[in-house]
């Protein structure tokens, strides 16, 4: 079965292998273990131990983002937030039930947020500490220019919370030319090819330091976080991890640097992506953006405009075909969208091409490609 | 390997198969899945669905409990929570951090806590509107008398927030007799023998419909889980759930009722934690606590009076024996504690006592057992 929706993805058989394990998350060995993964992903950030720190939240991507707006951005302080799509959204959600003030800065989200716009918005609000960005957008597909909005933000002198879950790993990174981000979040279950149940910032030292007493909830506390590796040792939880999710991450993590780490993921998840585009033309099928703006990670489809049409009975032909897609969409007119990220290759997205055909076909849809 | 720690517990081997697979929580199967998942809980507390309903929070216990604290406790409020130890203490830190007012009720924690300081601590304060119990503190090994305290919570027109991580299963439990509480929190990883990475709260509808609005955090909102259940189906999360997680404890849980269910269980822990009491005296070392207080859980144990006593060393000696116990501990005094809970049994105890005897010889201390 191949998981596109588009997380979590299809791993390989060797990282589900690691869930399949007892393990004592207390016992030295694990600490050691946990020393070595927290470091060994920092260069995945372009950084060193000396300058940032990778920590470890139980849980998922709104939670470890939920802890990073806690953290950096101060109560009553202001986000800025572009609206890139539907994980914008949620960052102003988790942002105003934290009791910060998201500000809302409306784009064109079939396009990547133009960095001059928030230069604008900067300036107009002198009030805003922080600009909270989505780099891969799953709701639309769209990647936004994260150097770029950095940079922007950079020369306002205000900071930046980067969400780059579906991202990480995939896209470039390298935070030791961002110094304006105090983190960068993400977790166990998308272009690393693990399993959920983690999540991950890596962080600038000097900011978590600043940011102690922010956070208004120890849980999501990532300045405590830093605060009990080093008490406690660097391959210390606070509470209970789950270590299988742990333990297989790091597998994953083996397999990506066997595949030539972010420039060889990037190319594979850039051909997934191309292949599935040209096949979704020749169905006669219309992408959602346009192939200079597509990403590499989810792919948005116009639904077709045809009476017979239901995207649960889509998906469900799909399952019936070994591809399993969301039974939702988050793009304002109808869509269906596909992923493009995890264990899988260009020839699984031809043979996912032809399976849409085929369900297409048993709902009486007519495809270019069809009878 | 036995996991003694006293969790993440030592699990069955079909248990740990079903985390090695690729999960779509978005898919209907999943939801399907779910549905049962969260109603097949609901005996074990005693109570069903008309009544209460299993709410689902990805991560810890610390995470269930922060997020219990904040749906109830309404902010600037003020949680009782009788000093039981080490995740009392705990509590009243995650209070305190979310803006709660704890107020320490200092108790002998040798024993239960005396439910007539409830009464007392309550009319003393009318401003307190709930008390925070530790079911089973896993910092002593005592378990304190959920009932007896719930009713002197009931008595004085009080709420209850019942932390029973490592009871729930195990001791007995019915909601449908104590009205007085809100929820009861418990995670994946300790009595039903699953793995870690999952938090429940079996939870009053009617309680979590009247605290909306309370938390102040939209990760750990109880009451916002309810709706969304409502909203988008009993099977849905709002956010990507550590699916294989939950996969094991539904296994864990096929085990758990073939074994008897809750009465059976803690008849294996309570000859577990018998057999290992025997064991501990035989060896002339002493337990914490006296035999009729202590609980089925996990017992502590007075490092020896002996120059050559060195915990780690103790731990690592026991840990090339094939015993996992932890490296630190929780009581006032130098102990180490272990576990009784688990997929272990009465033989496997004879065989910790066996091995710590062992190791205490290595270490040059002598024990009765010993030459």
């Amino acid at each position: 079965m191949l998981l596109l929706i588009p997380g979590p993805v299809t791993t390989r058989p060797a990282v589900r292998a690691a869930m399949a394990q007892d393990i004592a998350p207390w016992d030295n060995s694990f600490r050691d273990f946990m020393t070595r993964l927290r470091d060994r992903m920092l260069p995945l950030a372009g950084v060193g131990a000396d300058t940032h720190a990778t920590l470890c939240l139980q849980g998922c991507g709104h939670f470890i983002t939920e802890a990073a707006i806690r953290t950096f951005v101060k109560p009553g302080g202001k986000l800025l937030v572009p609206m890139t799509g539907a994980y914008a959204d949620r960052m102003i959600h988790l942002a105003r039930e934290a009791g910060r003030v998201p500000v809302e800065m409306e784009i064109d989200a079939t396009s990547p947020a133009p960095p001059e716009a928030i230069t604008r918005a900067l300036a107009a609000d002198p009030a805003i500490s922080h600009v909270g960005l989505v780099y891969s957008e799953t709701g639309t597909g769209v990647i936004h220019d994260a150097p770029a909005i950095g940079a922007a933000v950079r020369a306002a002198g205000r900071r930046m919370i980067l969400d780059a879950v579906s991202a990480f790993g995939a896209l470039p990174l390298d935070l030791s030319a961002q110094p304006e981000i105090d983190t960068v979040v993400f977790t166990s279950n998308k272009c690393i090819e693990a399993l959920p149940g983690m999540g991950f910032a890596i962080t600038r030292i000097d900011s978590a330091e600043a940011a102690a007493g922010n956070a208004g909830s120890w849980s999501f506390d990532l300045s405590d976080i830093l605060t009990h590796t080093r008490r406690s040792g660097p391959g210390s939880f606070r509470f209970t991890p789950p270590a299988q999710v742990l333990s297989a991450f790091d597998v994953a993590l083996d397999l990506y640097e066997a595949e030539g780490g972010q420039p060889a993921r990037l190319a594979r998840y850039r051909a997934n992506a191309s292949t599935l585009y040209d096949g979704v033309l020749s169905l006669g099928l219309t992408p959602w953006l346009s192939r200079t703006i597509q990403g590499p990670i989810v792919m948005n489809v116009h639904a077709p405009n045809d009476a017979n049409w239901n995207l649960q009975r889509f998906v469900d032909l799909l399952k019936a075909r070994g591809v399993l897609i969301s039974n939702f969409f988050n793009t304002p007119t109808p869509t269906f969208r596909i992923g493009c990220i995890g264990a899988i290759s260009p020839p699984d997205m031809l043979y996912v091409a032809a399976a849409m055909g085929s369900a297409l076909d048993r709902m009486g849809i007519k495809t270019r490609g069809g009878a």
